[in-house]
């Protein structure tokens, strides 16, 4: 389109004439300050621990929106010098095991101490449904109401990779906000474990006694990255399982080697529900947090994970790159059969693949 | 270059016509009739379970030059509709556990049971020395002499992607050359052992019963990938101590959830030195095929896994291309080094660094 080009300066009725011109107007440059102001307000309000800025600040970090997130990423940038601060705990375990109730009643004694809590969660049943096991707030009505915790549901996305990402970035913002220790929950069913283990300081496993408990359903390898093992639920009839199970889970992480942190596991007993043994088990993580932190392997650790989720988010956008594509995907049904039937092998139907894109 | 193009039959003094005209020469022709005789030789020579065969195209397969890597190519596809059809066993354990003895006890048990069985082993450390854990055949006397039995030491290459590949190619050739038994060892200290299970149909662990055992070095995951755990050097003195670890590996695999072949792992003592319990050991496995084959596990297993070196292959060549780019390797440096001073979260580095190469 051949316009004159109008200056700056100049207005029409009603329409930017940025709109006309592509140049920007007053109007424009006002909505740009605007917008840096919003932005600036929302950090400022995190940094000075405005529980509504917070939120406000998430949605963006959760939004689908290209210019939300544009914004969101000035944020993070804000607030990433005062970020990295808190003890970040993971905690699982499967339904039924009293997750919620655990983090009430462990939320509360934490406060109660002083701290700042946030809880977090990892759900991966979210990325389909839009649900979160956090949505039920009323089983976590005390610390809902306490004004030094902060009780976020979890993010949803198309992928666990998507999930995780706006849950590390929301864990930046809640430090900035001041939050001292981070919670993050997930279920103890799926992948989510293996990541919520790669962007926590310390991972708790909530096991129950009852017979049959050792096949529970909780993944494989799960075990392995617990820090402690709490076994839930011990309280009146249960109590003398609990022990038992105690001492098993004892001899069984003893198989396993020593950890790079120099920590040995511990097994410990709980009842959320009578507040017992809750402080017993913030105990064993001030332990741990001390003994890593003397030791510079949680500097290390996090390093690490950083590194971990770096390489992670490029790999899994290579593979997605690659993967999506409509031939590939064609082709890709055509080479798995003739591999199934022993026309091809895994390797020369690989190269065929890869050549494809060359 | 304009030459008079002269007939295939014409030859010239000691050059290859081909040579100065592109254009095939008898003696060419000869060459190349040749070369397809051998690699057909080959083929009808693994398939008659010619030793000497097997063991040059294994040579072919595991040759860096790209007209033997061909060669290697046609020769697998030739053997693919013979193989797929011997029982593939890993074997791991750290150095000290006995496995050389074990794997000439068990390789002799099997060929006195009429069975032909070829031993290859996947070695991390020849990637780097050449070398091999099967290199001292000594060990292996009995078993080398045997006429059912076949050891080829490691394959090296650059990668446990590449050494894994020729592996699996490997026992594709085996099979052909209708070995009925597999064994492929690995040592049970890094990530070998992953790629191992992902070969094999049937996971064996050894380990020894001596106080401390528990901390021996193996890799965490990988009582959680056996099929059985065989505790080696249950004999004289050590029998009692034997014992009683058999009672804390049949508790702690207990806790771990049912494998969805159903199969329930077991927990044997075994003296490969004194031949005792390398029978028992056996009719597990035995057992297990039966089993297995019977509910299709055997078969669903198969598949997936020649679906996970199809994957497999195409993320690893997919991640190097990326990554052994001159340019991202310079740049992720810089990336890290913001990201260790809180400058930059992994998630906007990697958008950088994937930025780079749109």
């Amino acid at each position: 389109m051949a316009k004159s080009k109008k200056t700056a300066l100049q207005e029409t009725d009603g329409v930017s004439i940025s709109e006309i011109t592509g140049f920007n107007s007053i109007e424009n440059l006002k909505n740009k300050r605007s917008k840096t102001l919003k932005t600036d307000a929302l950090i400022s309000g995190i940094l000075n621990q405005d529980i509504t800025a917070l939120s406000r600040a998430i949605t963006l970090v959760e939004s689908k929106n290209h210019k939300h997130l544009e914004k969101a990423n000035t944020i993070i940038k804000a607030c990433l010098p005062h970020a990295n601060k808190s003890f970040r705990i993971g905690i699982t375990g499967v339904p039924g095991v009293g997750k919620s109730t655990f983090i009430e009643t462990f939320g509360k004694h934490l406060t109660n101490l002083g701290k700042r809590v946030a809880v977090l969660a990892i759900d991966p049943s979210s990325t389909i449904t839009g649900g979160s096991i956090l949505g039920d707030k009323t089983r976590m009505e005390a610390l809902v109401k306490d004004k030094n915790a902060y009780i976020r549901p979890s993010a949803s996305g198309d992928s666990l990779g998507g999930v995780a990402r706006k849950t590390r970035e929301t864990i930046t913002l809640c430090e900035a906000a001041g939050f001292d220790v981070i919670i993050i929950e997930t279920v103890g069913v799926g992948q989510s474990e293996t990541t919520v283990h790669s962007m926590v300081d310390f991972f708790l496993l909530l096991k129950l006694a009852r017979a049959g408990d050792e096949l529970q359903g909780i993944k494989r390898g799960i075990i392995e990255m617990a820090d402690t093992i709490a076994i839930n639920k011990a309280d009146g009839d249960n109590l003398k399982a609990a022990k038992l199970a105690k001492t098993e889970f004892t001899r069984a992480l003893h198989l396993y080697p020593k950890k790079t942190s120099n920590w040995l596991p511990k097994v410990t007993l709980c009842s959320a529900i009578e507040n017992k043994g809750i402080n017993s088990i913030w105990d064993i993580i001030s332990d741990y947090f001390e003994i890593t932190t003397s030791n510079n392997y949680f500097n290390t650790k996090r390093n690490e994970q950083n590194k971990f989720w770096l390489i992670q988010t490029i790999e899994e956008h290579l593979k997605s790159e690659f993967f999506n594509e409509p031939k590939i995907q064609t082709e890709l049904k055509k080479q798995l059969k003739l591999i199934e039937t022993n026309k091809t092998t895994p390797f020369t139907a690989a190269d065929y693949l890869l050549n494809l894109k060359r």
